[in-house]
């Protein structure tokens, strides 16, 4: 199962995720005055930063809004992204937050999980229900596909409905009793679910209240640095047995900002993700 | 603004949105068995029911999931759709269902209302809250766009959520009056805002809750025909001010099947529109 070798990497590499959220003003000059085209900048940008970094990192995630931004061009380098990560025996995670109805769910687990945009697991938003998530439940049988849901996300407004209360729980306790049980099914030999769940780094309370809760749940922790979300907190929630992957995006692509940006511009991101790793390991001894 | 627009062809041309949820097995085929690109053959598709259709629907809505199942082929087809539909000033609903923080949103934002994906409405999840909704609003106001926030979908799946009961309502209702908070600055000459929710047709009791309690909101309303919504049980959430669009696809858009599938096949969504449309107007006399 997927979660399996996504776990196999957090204990052998570290739990960080390499967020890819590309976007053109964080490429170095000497890619961008090339006369590539947008797709290839973006791609050797990216490409350089993964080649940097597959060997301390356990997976990248890719914000997908930050390709559509660019169009088609912009896809095209998402699509020759994940393709190189799978090539290299990487772990993509396209966080896409998809939702619609059954019919359009089905649309998107192919696009997401077969094709041009092909991936390992994908981010979903439950707001629709269970007929929105169940289309994307074959593959995680069948293709070794993975899944978070959002539970309770990394940003201020994640209080205006989340944190709602629902017969004295809040809205997203509901949401993760909800994934808890769409998650059994597909349990590996890791313990963990390829059904996991997004919860945002950047919220203390609520990430002890989530592991004491939920503590057999695997999670995708978004909010590291540039969010504010610091690692002695997120330790909370990744508890002793490091039950999930701790994402940061600008913080590793755009480490060599300020600095040397030459071809080895990536060693700063390199740097920053064995750092990262570093300060987030030493609160779970 | 682009409310205005979108009522004043409610009023002229009926309340109908046409879904163009284009999957390559309803293209007749004479289209599919042709030399064309895949992209082609669903713009070629596209086109034909958008040039039967334009002067008897409101807008028409592109599920952009169908496109993404098709990687970059689909996404050429759903970008030249949106600009042939903007050539002939019709308007376009992009039904993207996006959700993310707020640095993530702008470049949704970019994505959908600029450059090679530019539509004139997006539907957006608001489970992650205001701030994930906030940095569209800057394009509503300066650029003519206008969004649709999910608040009761038409799925079965909708109660699991959307129906919670929070301090003794349900929770759309709660993201109701977020959504009438938000659409306040927005409203234009025709007394909607650019900022309307989506309604699904298919709850009965629901529908005339809404319309109680929202009287001046404009809704988007899925699940008229195929998904089982009746335009009985739609005008009372359309209400005698036609407060809303009533989209549909399948029905619509494989009219043909079964019948003659030549180059005339756009003509039976033609006449699919205007019996609809008339199913829809008789009860709101």
């Amino acid at each position: 199962m997927i979660i399996d070798r996504l776990y196999e990497n957090v204990i052998k590499k570290g739990p960080v995720c390499v967020g890819l959220d590309t976007r053109l003003e964080y490429i170095p000059e000497y890619i961008l005055n090339s006369t590539k085209s947008i797709e290839d900048k973006i791609f050797e940008f990216n490409k350089s930063i993964i080649d940097a970094t597959i060997d301390v990192c356990s997976c990248y995630k890719l914000q997908i809004a930050c390709y559509e931004a660019l169009g088609i061009q912009g896809l095209l380098a998402y699509s020759k992204t994940l393709k190189y990560i799978k090539s290299l025996k990487g772990i993509s995670i396209a966080d896409v937050k998809r939702s619609d109805i059954s019919s359009s769910a089905k649309m998107y687990a192919k696009a997401h999980f077969e094709g041009d945009f092909e991936s390992d697991f994908i981010t979903l938003n439950p707001y629709m229900g269970q007929d929105s998530i169940t289309p994307y439940l074959e593959y995680v049988k069948n293709k070794n596909k993975g899944i978070f849901v959002l539970m309770k996300t990394s940003n201020e407004g994640s209080k205006d409905f989340q944190e709602l209360k629902v017969d004295d729980e809040k809205l997203y306790v509901k949401v993760g009793e909800k994934i808890t049980s769409w998650s059994s099914e597909y349990i590996g030999e890791s313990g963990f679910s390829s059904i996991g769940a997004v919860v945002g780094g950047t919220h203390f309370d609520e990430m002890i209240n989530i592991k004491n809760r939920f503590d057999n749940m695997f999670f995708l922790i978004p909010g590291y640095g540039a969010q504010g979300g610091s690692a002695k907190d997120i330790s909370n929630l990744l508890g002793k047995n490091i039950s999930g992957v701790v994402n940061s995006s600008r913080g590793i692509i755009t480490a060599h900002k300020g600095k040397e940006e030459g071809v080895n511009f990536s060693e700063f991101s390199r740097k920053e993700v064995i750092n990262m790793r570093g300060d987030i390991l030493k609160w779970l001894k």
